[in-house]
């Protein structure tokens, strides 16, 4: 009997496509180039194959998720005669113009081609706290909607093969920038003796997350052009960094996570934005 | 009769710290350098003084709000024989040290300091979304607490009248992290013809929010020093930040706002952290 789907790729991530898969009750054979990490998906179910050949041939619905797109060609590329009739979803991060060239290529031997985001870490995979972003032709995301929901929340972005890994990365740097301020706020917090990162952590959570009616606001501003300062200026924010990079310092933490936001900020001010939004450094971004 | 409170300063901020007050049916005297920002507030019941040592004079309680420390400080030793038993509740963004400095200088003259950091930007003081930290003698945190509480929730945070300032700077460098990356995003997602920031900002919202656990489990593995990958690892982060900087350069939107992020992140590799936590980051930046 065929497989529903075959997952190529069990890193951490794939691992984790393929057990929400399984725990969807999708007939489910799993690929790696190590077999080491299958055990625990073959206890759930999976079929394990430890050729990609057979993993081709298992299903019609095939699922990559591996570290780079040059490997998913290569993959691809060792496979032609398999890619026929194959529906070909792949997961793997990288650039909007690699999600293209890959489309192009499957659609070239037969195939057909959609590029999945995953807007989640693995612990999320299959649960509420994760979606996934589709972009490719939407006759093909409306097929295999109902089976991708087993991952998260499926959101289809648009016919171009690439804007998913487009959504991809705006989010993700969102996330890395995100990341950014926690590291230097949690490597200050816990430079003072008595202070711990997880005692901060209450506090710090309340305060990113009480912004978001802010952030939609700004959103605003940058698509229409006006940065009439909202929260404070960007002249505040100038000070404030200057006062941020100081304290830290003098705590024995480097700053350096923030310099280039205090560039960016005194370049504005200079450039005439210092009684406007922190919106406004959209404009600065752009070449 | 005497006011309630004073409050020093009518920018964004010390505006809306007198109008909550003022929400509350607390009788408040109000100063600005400038007395053209007190007109709404007038309205609403505020008694606008135009000297300095009027506005000491009005109350026992004096809460400061204005663009530095050193403006504070000013304030203060200009009225220093109007200093003794009034507490003074200074609001001012700046370092710790400047708070140290500015307690010990009321101490020395009779009074008693506390200070207050605001999380929060002018449109939520008065709301739920807003929290205020104070630090200094925890009596005088107790006395007050009932009318600070009209600008919302109050958080104490220890006996050094620095304390409010240092979580005030790691909070804000947060936020500011939060903000690059948003930044960052939206310059990237309105580069594409067809996108904008506020049809993106569903998708960032959701995303950045449902990290919130994720940022829990790596400030215990901050506290206790154990790395071990949760989410990605640093290898396939520096991978991922590869790809957004060449996805957002082909835009033509600068990547620099990741840059220092990108650096450090390599430097971590390097350093053999590849297979780590991202919160292996903060070792790095202690020094």
């Amino acid at each position: 009997m065929p497989s529903d789907v075959t997952v190529f790729g069990l890193g951490g991530m794939g691992g984790a496509l393929a057990a929400a898969l399984l725990k969807k009750g999708y007939r489910t054979t799993i690929w790696n180039r190590t077999a080491a990490k299958a055990a625990p998906l073959v206890e759930k179910g999976a079929e394990l194959v430890t050729s990609l050949k057979a993993g081709f041939e298992a299903s019609n619905f095939l699922v990559f998720c591996v570290l780079e797109n040059n490997i998913v060609h290569e993959m691809l590329n060792e496979n032609l005669s398999s890619l026929s009739g194959k529906i070909i979803l792949n997961t793997t991060n990288g650039t909007s113009q690699q999600a293209r060239d890959l489309s192009s290529f499957v659609s070239g031997h037969g195939g057909q081609y959609i590029h999945g985001a995953i807007m989640a870490v693995p612990a999320q995979i299959g649960t509420e706290d994760a979606f996934l972003l589709y972009s490719g032709p939407p006759e093909l995301f409306a097929s295999i909607q109902e089976r991708v929901t087993a991952l998260g929340g499926a959101k289809y972005v648009g016919l171009d093969p690439g804007l998913a890994s487009l959504h991809d990365s705006a989010l993700l740097s969102g996330l890395l920038g995100l990341f950014s301020g926690f590291i230097h706020s949690s490597a200050l917090i816990s430079s003072q003796p008595g202070e711990t990162a997880t005692g901060f952590m209450d506090s710090y959570i309340k305060f990113t997350t009480s912004m978001s009616d802010y952030l939609r606001a700004l959103a605003e501003q940058i698509d229409t052009g006006h940065f009439t300062a909202l929260g404070s200026t960007l002249g505040i924010y100038g000070s404030a960094l200057k006062n941020i990079c100081e304290v830290t310092e003098s705590q024995g933490v480097s700053s350096e996570l923030l310099k280039p936001l205090e560039a960016l900020v005194e370049k504005a001010v200079e450039a005439g934005y210092g009684n406007s939004e922190i919106s406004a450094l959209t404009k600065l971004l752009r070449r």
